[in-house]
This record gives C-alpha cells, structure tokens and sequence, in this order.
C-alpha cells in the first residue's frame, strides 16, 4: 500500500503562536464487543495543552463501520466548545476498523487532525486485514490520506508517530511535545482514554 | 436538626506527611431524571493531589434511594487503584437525597471522607424536604453524622464548606486546599462532575 507524501505546502491552519494552553480536544474509544455489531463510545477530551481538563464530548460509531469521520465532525461542530484549536485522535481509527478520514475531516471542521500512534502501522497486516472488511476501498483512501508515520521524538530520547493534516509537521510536532506531560502519549488522548476505559469496564485500565 | 460537633479527638487516619501528589478519589454523579425513579451514574477519577488524572472508576446509584454508602466502598475495595488516601464527595449525596453516611463509608474503606459544598446548606430547606422522602430517619442520620459544615477559605479568600470524617479538620483543609489548582473546587471532583455530565449529556456542562 502507498502512502501519500505530506506536503508541508499543502493547505494548513497558519499557527502564528503555539500557546502553553492551547485547547486541545483529544478523542479515544471504549472497549466493545468486536462480535456484537454494535456500537462503540467515544470521548472527547478538551484539554489546555497538557495540562487540565476543560470540557468532555461524547458520541458513538459503529463497530467496524465507516461513521468516525462525520461523528466526530458533528461532535467537533454542535458542541459549545468553541476554542477548540486541533483535534487529536488515538490511532487513524475507532471501534475496530472505523477509519477517520482525516483530510475531511479537516476540511468539516477547519480544525487540523493529528493522529497519534505508539509504532509504526505494519501496513503489510492491515493490507491483509483489510481484505475480510466491507469498506475496504474507503479504509484504503482513509490510510492513503493520512500520509506516511512520521516520528516525534517525544520524551526521554522515546518516540511516537504522527499522521496529520491540516497543519505543518513543525506546528504538530510542538502540539504533541507540549502536551505529553506525563507520558509519551499526549495527555488529551491519555485522559480520553481512562475516561472511555473506564466509563465502559466500570475502571480505566492501561495508559493510552 | 441537629448535626453532630466534629471532634478531631475521634477516630482518624494519620497522615505524617501529605504529599502534593497524594491519590484522592473524588466522585459526582451524572443528571438523571428525578422522576423517571431509575438509576444515576457516578463518576470516580483517582487524581494526584490537583495536578493530573491517575483512573477513572464508574458506579451507579438509585434516584432518591440508599444506596451510595455501599456502592461507593463496593467501587472502592474492588478496585485494582490501591494507593487512593482519600475519598471525596460533591455534597453529602447524590442521585436527588441518596446521601452518603459518610462515618459508614470511612469505616468500610478505612479512607477518610470529605464531603465538599459550594454554600452553607439551608438545613430548615432540606428539613423540609425530607418530609416527602421514603427514607427520611435514614437521610437524617447521615446528615447528623456528617457534622456541621466548615468553612474552608481555599482561593482568592474566597471559601467553601466540608463535612468530613475519620481525618482531622486541620489535614482535610490541607488536602482541600492543595488539590483546588484550578477552580473553588478541588480538581477531583471538578473533574468527576466535567466527565459525569459530559458522558450522561454529549457535553459537559457548568463547573461542579
């Protein structure tokens, strides 16, 4: 599978100044049943950079469906939350295979898209699982879109990988190291995660 | 009504040292329907002192019922979080009157409890209130066990109230007054009552 190349050129959100606080709304999903068809929650956190807690969104999206996008975007949209700055998602998707396509999203929303993985994605497994889902032309384009992984080194000399847009790969690379204050996961996605952990099992478990 | 005078003499939990990032559980519920007779969510986040968000526990609770007392020490002594020092409270219950006996609640978690109030209760109100109760001998004994309501001057000379048990006023204040880094209220149960309502609601709303 190719990935595109990002192109810092391409159309971004001109950050004149990064803020210490910078309003970031950071999204996880719960736990589901894999094999229930149902639905998964999802939590949006809205944090001041890495450091406190502002506001929390809720929604769902179907388990292995194709609804992320334009559930966060109605989320991100209706919500009273208007100083949100960037939207920051665990991984490329929710709920199984639930792909946000994050040029769309994006363009909805006119909040740039960062999504935050610990390892690089092995493409060559996610080609093949890909083959056994129903959507798999629009979980393609949703991969495609999201451009290569590129490496933040985070904290400690540790590092993650980002894919975004919206936004240069200087302006989310100070995003994400601003807001990892207590792990090397940024703590908008941190916390959405034990909220949605633990809303779900009745405790948070693991970090982000 | 009479509420019991609070004799720091009585049984309490040592604390030699009180850290800033002691483990505090503070919990709020979620809106519900008061005359739907059904259940309301509580929220518990384990937070360090007033700075980050260690876990989050969830319960529920019967409107207007008797339950919190054992369904919050049930939340706790089940939970995998065993460094929690302290539980507190938004008010003296939750769920419309389902108060919490806090001296109970002390004794089956071995945790020091601190309910914490914007305002002095108006007591001839909540007299008054109880009357339609199911429950009402049991709701007075909770708030009689509760002692009388003390002032905390926290921020900005500003103050709020706690009723607590198994601690001495003097370390409560302390804990009080270290963890409320960003509102009146401390951070615990400023962000119980954020993911509690933003969960049952889509968004959070008001501060606690």
């Amino acid at each position: 599978m190719k990935q595109k190349k990002t192109k810092d050129s391409e159309k971004t959100v001109k950050f004149y100044s990064i803020k210490d606080e910078i309003r970031i709304l950071g999204i996880d999903d719960g736990p589901f049943d894999l094999h229930a068809g149902g639905q998964a929650l999802l939590v949006g956190v809205i944090y001041r950079g890495g450091k406190f807690l502002d506001g929390v969104l809720r929604t769902e999206v179907a388990v292995d469906g194709t609804d992320s996008t334009e559930k966060v975007a109605e989320m991100v949209c209706k919500s009273k939350y208007k100083d949100i700055r960037i939207i920051m998602i665990d991984g490329l998707g929710f709920a199984g295979f639930n792909l946000v396509d994050i040029e769309e999203l994006f363009e909805r929303t006119g909040l740039p898209v960062i999504a935050v993985v610990r390892d690089m994605p092995d493409f060559a497994a996610i080609d093949e699982a890909l083959e056994n889902t129903a959507h798999k032309e629009f979980y393609l384009s949703c991969i495609k879109k999201a451009g290569r992984p590129k490496k933040v080194v985070n904290r400690d000399k540790k590092h993650i990988y980002i894919q975004y847009r919206g936004i240069t790969f200087s302006d989310a690379e100070k995003i994400v190291k601003l807001s990892s204050t207590r792990s090397l996961i940024p703590e908008p996605i941190r916390v959405a995660h034990l909220i949605a952990s633990g809303i779900v099992l009745g405790e948070s478990r693991g970090g982000a």
